[in-house]
């Protein structure tokens, strides 16, 4: 695995899928959320500390769908950091069954301090930028 | 309706499904939490307040699937407390479709003190109690 | 309501929501498609016609999230449809709580053919064109 | 493992949880279902063959929940069969994180004939049964 990428290994769930026989469009977009997660802990951290002080909403989403997933099929997330300023990182995703790319898309994710409320845009903790260098994209 | 149960409406939506082409199970309980929500505001009550102290974790839940409910169908979740202590509410649902029964099921969540961690069970609040009165069946 | 769009009324329900106390963004999402889905029921229309032949995955999504929702308030999803080919239907959406804007996106639907499988692009029925008609915006 | 009991592994994702902070309820089923569907793996089976056919629906559900379960914790399902008749299987679940007890329950899948509709109860096959029996409870 190059260090700028994470790539995460997940199975379709039974629950995951709609009537149309298919994973529901939801589930891709988290999927991709699952994904950025474990690139978190790869780097050591976790979105959510637990003093729940800072929490990093989403702030734009953009997603192409190629190609359906199935029940049980087993996939991967390849996530990497596309960009990250001072209070934002958008992160690229690709998702994959072997050869076959299922999505591919971005997020962008706000650094806010949710306390005291009403939320508000704050820097992201220098610790963090530092720890999330290595899996951004050349 | 009888003061002695509340009934919620609820048209099924597509992510509710599977690839079973009927509401994946776990939407019905979710169906009987919509219900429950809806008595409380009924009542004139909100199962979270702001204040964020107290919370109604659920402790135990029990369910049979009669029948199968499929996409856009309208339903109604008929919701009455079954018992109620100082400590935990015990409610009964019935989800039907006109005349067909989709699923009956007893769900009891006790009062639990959020703030500080961890959670600790704790008193309903007395007004919380009276408010409820009317939905005890008789 | 003029006769390019549709509004669709909602409430957030307690397991749309996440730690961080607001609802998840994937229920944003799931939003926009129940929006959609009661757009076609206004149309006279069902997105899943009972003979399961044709279905209307998801190809494109994009969404800016503006501002949080939470617990048990009430917002509308107005959704009109931004273009309109033969065998794809583009839908912009506004997700507003009162005068705020929760959230901006758009959303592809492509028609394809089910049966057999695999799935396979194919031409919207005219009927189904023409019913939509009124939801295009001018 | 003995081979009576299959353990599922399993780690929160972000998307399980509410905004009391913890997973919500509706998950602790979802997840007693992986397990169940992963069971079926060990067993050299999927609940969902290609064909179609047969399916599975549930019939029965009850869990007691006795501790919470946060964000990103590793917890384990232990599922077992508790019992097993020619058309349905009854689970026995324990969910816990390491030495705790999350939740217990059990849930009664009943072997339907989906084509043509409607549902109708039928046999299971006889090498499915097979196949599941050394997860039987002694």
């Amino acid at each position: 695995m190059p260090l700028s990428e994470y790539r995460y290994q997940r199975r379709v769930q039974f629950a995951d899928t709609d009537l149309a026989g298919v994973v529901h469009f939801s589930w891709i977009v988290k999927y991709m959320e699952e994904a950025e997660h474990a690139l978190w802990r790869g780097a050591g951290l976790t979105i959510s500390p637990a003093d729940g002080v800072v929490s990093y909403p989403r702030v734009a989403l953009s997603v192409d769908f190629k190609a359906p997933l199935h029940f049980e099929e087993e996939f991967e997330v390849h996530v990497r950091i596309a960009s990250m300023s001072r209070r934002a990182i958008t992160y690229a995703h690709t998702i994959r069954r072997g050869e076959t790319v299922i999505a591919t898309g971005t997020m962008t994710a706000a650094c806010v301090r949710k306390v005291p409320p009403p939320m508000k845009s704050t820097e992201i903790p220098p610790e963090v930028l530092d720890r999330l260098q290595p899996y951004r994209e050349p």
